[in-house]
């Protein structure tokens, strides 16, 4: 493990519930609909959503705009009708109001005192900011996909982070519960850590999150990190 | 005055003071030379090298290298000879060591609990985070000419900020020392507050703090702005 200058970090299921928050806020709106399956649905959109974007059939689209393309379609297979246009913006804006996991804020704060800590996520600016704000998260930078106009796992994403701190790509550790996403960002010269969470896909979805060798280090959540970064 | 809902602010000479934190820098070197005036030669060649980037002769350039072709030409001038170029880069790097002025840090921290707060400043994304970091601004998100490809005063910079955030222009507030920013501001639709410091250029030189009419607001440091906005 070289110096590490910069921690980057996946954000949707990696700092934040993503799952668990969208499932509620469903279920909290009285939908006649099953929340989980419901939340699974429209996260299941948003790989194909970025594939239109980055084959180029669809020009730079901002990842609110994507989650609303995919929530149109999710409202329509579980035959949800009645929602007026205001509650469905509304309900698009539950990916700006998701909750940390309950040791992110504190791991967050303790890595701080040491590295720059930034986001790289696909998610929009105005989005990361709204949810950084709404779960306390102390990000020194908010870095994303609309900064490069490119969505992970295109290398110039990673290899951005590097470029806009004037550090090289081995001075940068991407940090995400993901292992397409880490091994893109090793791929680029990055170091990487991945998080567990376990229960990212809620209680219904089990996760593989076995260590694998490839990755720098592996932890358990942000404060486990934290510990093994002397934080 | 309508609804804010964002406050952008200026960063250079607004929240932190880059005449006092250059000089004091320049005198502590040891250099021969009027640190004052060094610090007012190196500012002077700013808009000059910025506006060599939107006439096209220079392609995209972050300040950070603006700043370095400026450096180099005020060391000739300043007839200083025998910098190493780990000392020249070193120095170049004082931008990103800037000081706040006494009443920022507690200012933005007022403002933040009522407002989004966040940069909109011609310094790339790499100096604002450092900086923010050495000086504890505890901004919500950090904008630049970077993310927009464009220097301020083009309006796509004001724009921008309104887009990142989907909200009107009319929503965002820019805050900063200098008229010809927030009339550029204006301009695009925004709010304006225009923030005093009288001492922006040192001791040496004055600046007329005088009210203009056409501003929103108007306040002596960034605390008196958070009590005007009722924070």
């Amino acid at each position: 493990m070289t110096t590490i200058k910069v921690l980057a970090f996946d954000v949707f299921g990696t700092v934040v519930d993503w799952h668990g928050s969208v499932a509620r806020e469903v279920a909290a709106m009285g939908l006649d609909v099953d929340a989980n399956a419901f939340a699974l649905a429209w996260r299941e959109g948003y790989v194909p959503a970025m594939q239109r974007v980055m084959s180029g059939e669809l020009g730079w689209t901002r990842l609110d705009d994507l989650h609303r393309l995919i929530l149109d379609q999710v409202l329509d297979r579980f035959r949800v009708s009645g929602l007026t246009e205001e509650q469905k913006w509304e309900l698009n804006r539950v990916w700006h109001r998701l909750d940390p996991w309950p040791d992110s804020v504190e791991g967050l704060r303790r890595l701080k005192e040491r590295y720059l800590i930034c986001t790289l996520s696909n998610g929009n600016l105005g989005l990361l900011t709204n949810m950084s704000k709404h779960a306390g998260l102390p990000w020194d930078c908010i870095l994303s996909a609309e900064v490069f106009r490119k969505y992970k796992p295109a290398p110039e994403t990673y290899l951005g982070v590097a470029d806009v701190f004037g550090v090289a790509p081995a001075d940068v550790m991407l940090v995400a519960a993901h292992q397409d996403d880490l091994d893109a960002a090793r791929g680029c010269g990055l170091q990487t850590a991945y998080i567990e969470r376990p229960r990212e896909f809620g209680p219904t979805q089990d996760k593989d999150v076995s260590p694998q060798p490839t990755n720098t280090l592996h932890a358990r959540d942000l404060v486990a990190l934290a510990a093994q970064l002397g934080c």
